[in-house]
């Protein structure tokens, strides 16, 4: 056998080991009695010390040099690049680095865990410490393997080629306008009545049923997939049998329905990723942002436009036995585009939301820098919170407590959610400039127009493209502030 | 490391493979939509290499005979050859001869379900054809490496010891005396008028709620396992997480719930496995002779009893608003021991079973022996249905082509049935003998008694013990027929 064709066979077993280990995860979280925990916790930890080791033995690295020594077209090329990547990551971590960055951060999340519940931040320290020390090790590593300052060697963990310098400029950009926008909203809001409640209760088995007609509007196939319960809301198994999942409030379906549109969209990337690459890098999603910005788009630019919630509020009428005025699509439009000013990043409005991430993108850096002391964070995290979003915690819980991503050892992911939004509105532009009849579609409940156009321009690409050369092709020009501008305007100034 | 300590790990990640491969079938037959079949059985096919690999490696072998040469306590001297054992068989069959089998197997499984479907034996002869010859080949390879005649090699498979003279001689003690005792129940109920049938509906949700609180009654803990359907019930998952499965039946709820406390029988045996010798062949179940006495000790010696079904029965009235005599203890009581002549092995009642069983083994060793040509398979069975059984099948859509089994390669398989009834119906009588309460135990719903005494006689032994030393330690003697027989005649003609 070519040592190509090897490698692809080294990589289709990491990869199903990957499936196996996804489709245990989702188990984990949606179905599985809380006595099967602890081996679970063995089985997922064995299955991906199985991946790794297979990853990282040095045959892989020769057949990857063998491969690119054999010459071939651009395509393989590329193909073999992404191997080359995915080896040269894995390998830039020494394995007791691995395992000391791993049991870090299980005692610093159970000792945030705690910590959270009373709001008491000097409790996880002395476990933060030991992630924070142990990520820098891991940072200088990688940033040593891949040639990258140590901070974008973390973030190109979570989208490839995304650097510091790259969000640095666009969140000073949004820092230009973002919070003058956010208060001119809630003045333009205040200028009517607030919007009317939905009276409820809505029953669990009402809300996921009207979840799953929604879903099937937007294009989920449910022979490819399925929707369940879980504590926190995810999109897992694979692009053959993609499992998303959400959490039910019966005194609000809005909140919940629109999680579900959210794991919708990230659902779709999944299915439509290309099909002849499954089992190699290639052929995965591209980076968290390019993900978020399918969530986003789905979520954010079209089920919270006029056009989506004016087809699908009498569809909820009627599923929920909904009556009066607080029902109309004006009032449920109002009701999922409110603004405020609010502590909680996974709460926040997608004009406060971009200010979160800019505070933690900055306090981040500072923390791997050491410009920032541990001890200091609650109070430097506070002062952000006032300088970007115009309010001031309580305490820790609502401060830097309240996101388990750095206790758990992720520095360098929360920029990944705006370069997400940032895409999801350009790409949103894009497509209803190049999509006859795509906004008619979304007044329809007909998601295969902007569909089609996402498919063929963002998901048929995996990552054999960079975040930004996949938003270049697709809209014709690289990533625009004034777009995400432009939208957020619109819906909350009537520009 | 030591060598043990090296094949310990190494067996643990062979066991861990196979517990995520059972969570991905439990998944594939309870939960998966369709969509997800293909890439699905490709992950099956990928984690059973990986274990199967890592099985079979010279490594395995290497470190066995280490493990051996450096000596040591008789526990751990029965360890390792349950891990030469594991790995014996594994070397035994030549790779190409096991894919071909595999091939051969899912090509003639697929037929038969055509052929089954049609009554069309022919269909399926030239596919059966050649399982019959990979099968063969097996049965060669591994007689010759565990010095055993083929069809024996192939009864170890499922139940270790076990061979086809112990089968033969037991069979020709039932037929002794089965056929007639059949004769005699039928005639015995014939003396009064047959029992009332209870009316339906009976909603699906309701009769899942009856048998978890049924299951409970038995010990089954919902924190360590699970109740949902799928076409063909059966128990899987792993000890720490067992998942069974039933079918249910809106107008017969008794049917649906036997067969859940039959899996619960196999749930609980599960769950007893030493947790000491987990991810190791002798932690491990052992053969499936010894597991079906589980779920039959609890389906047929326990629950059909009349003290089970007096406690059983007013709980049934209540769950499910039944009124009348029909709902009676006694009237249930009788639906449950009913016995008649019937085609189909999987509906037989205890009497019948065991006759089903023998035409099996006499054919399956004829056909392995080429003493019976396939094509003359469908006039043999219906032979020997009606020398045992005293009916002919019409087709053999009733006849030969009603199992699965032989069709996808499992030969040697059901004589551990019939071993198994018989182990339950021995260990029963000894349970009953050694443990003071249990009959009032089971009139009251406590399972406990009964479990206790199963927990430390046979769960707790894993499988460092063969069968039939378990069933001596825990009874005090051999495999005694007798013991069934007189359950049956106490049972079904009131002796």
């Amino acid at each position: 056998m070519q040592a190509y064709d090897r490698l692809l066979e080294r990589f289709r077993r990491i990869a199903i080991l990957g499936e196996a280990t996804g489709m245990l995860h989702w188990d984990a979280a949606a179905v599985m009695p809380d006595g099967g925990g602890e081996a679970r916790a063995e089985q997922l930890a064995t299955l991906r010390e199985m991946a790794h080791a297979l990853l990282v033995a040095p045959e892989t690295g020769d057949l990857v040099a063998d491969a690119e020594a054999a010459g071939s077209d651009p395509d393989r090329r590329c193909r073999i690049a992404l191997m080359r990547r995915r080896w040269r990551r894995a390998t830039a971590v020494p394995g007791d680095l691995v395992a000391a960055l791993s049991r870090a951060a299980s005692r610093c999340e159970a000792a945030w865990r705690a910590a959270r519940a009373g709001g008491d931040y000097a409790a996880v320290v002395p476990f933060f410490t030991e992630v924070l020390a142990r990520t820098r090790d891991e940072a200088a590593a990688l940033g040593q393997a891949l040639d990258l300052p140590p901070y974008d060697a973390l973030i190109d963990g979570y989208e490839p080629g995304l650097t510091a310098q790259d969000c640095a400029a666009v969140f000073d950009r949004l820092q230009s306008f973002l919070p003058d926008l956010l208060g001119q909203a809630i003045d333009h809001q205040a200028l009517a009545p607030p919007p009317m409640p939905l009276a409820g209760p809505f029953p669990v088995p009402r809300q996921a049923d009207f979840a799953r007609t929604m879903m099937a509007a937007l294009g989920f196939d449910f022979r490819h997939g399925r929707l369940d319960v879980s504590a926190h809301p995810f999109c897992g198994g694979t692009p053959d049998d993609v499992r998303i999942t959400t959490r039910y409030d019966e005194g609000d379906f809005l909140t919940g329905l629109l999680g579900v549109l959210h794991e919708t969209g990230h659902a779709l990337y999944e299915r439509g990723l290309p099909r002849d690459l499954r089992h190699q890098p290639a052929g995965e999603a591209r980076g968290m942002a390019v993900h978020e910005s399918q969530s986003l788009i789905i979520e954010m630019q079209a089920c919270r436009g006029r056009e989506f919630t004016g087809w699908m509020a009498p569809r909820a009428r009627a599923a929920f036995g909904g009556t009066g005025p607080a029902w109309s699509s004006e009032n449920i439009h109002r009701l999922v585009t409110r603004v405020s000013r609010g502590l909680i990043r996974v709460d926040a409005n997608e004009i406060a939301y971009p200010l979160h991430i800019i505070l933690r993108f900055r306090l981040e850096q500072a923390l791997l820098s050491g410009d920032l002391p541990l001890p200091d964070l609650p109070g430097a995290w506070n002062e952000g919170m006032v300088e970007l979003v115009g309010i001031r915690p309580d305490g820790d819980r609502d401060g830097c407590l309240q996101d388990i991503h750095w206790y758990d050892g992720a520095f360098g992911y929360f920029p990944t959610y705006t370069f997400g939004a940032l895409m999801a509105a350009q790409l949103f532009a894009a497509a209803r400039d190049a999509v006859p009849g795509l906004g008619q579609g979304l007044a329809a409940g007909d998601f295969s127009p902007l569909l089609g156009w996402l498919g063929s321009h963002v998901h048929a690409h995996g990552a054999t493209l960079p975040w930004n050369e996949i938003l270049c092709r697709a809209t014709g020009r690289p990533l625009d502030v004034d777009l995400f501008r432009r939208h957020l305007e619109q819906r909350y100034l009537d520009r």
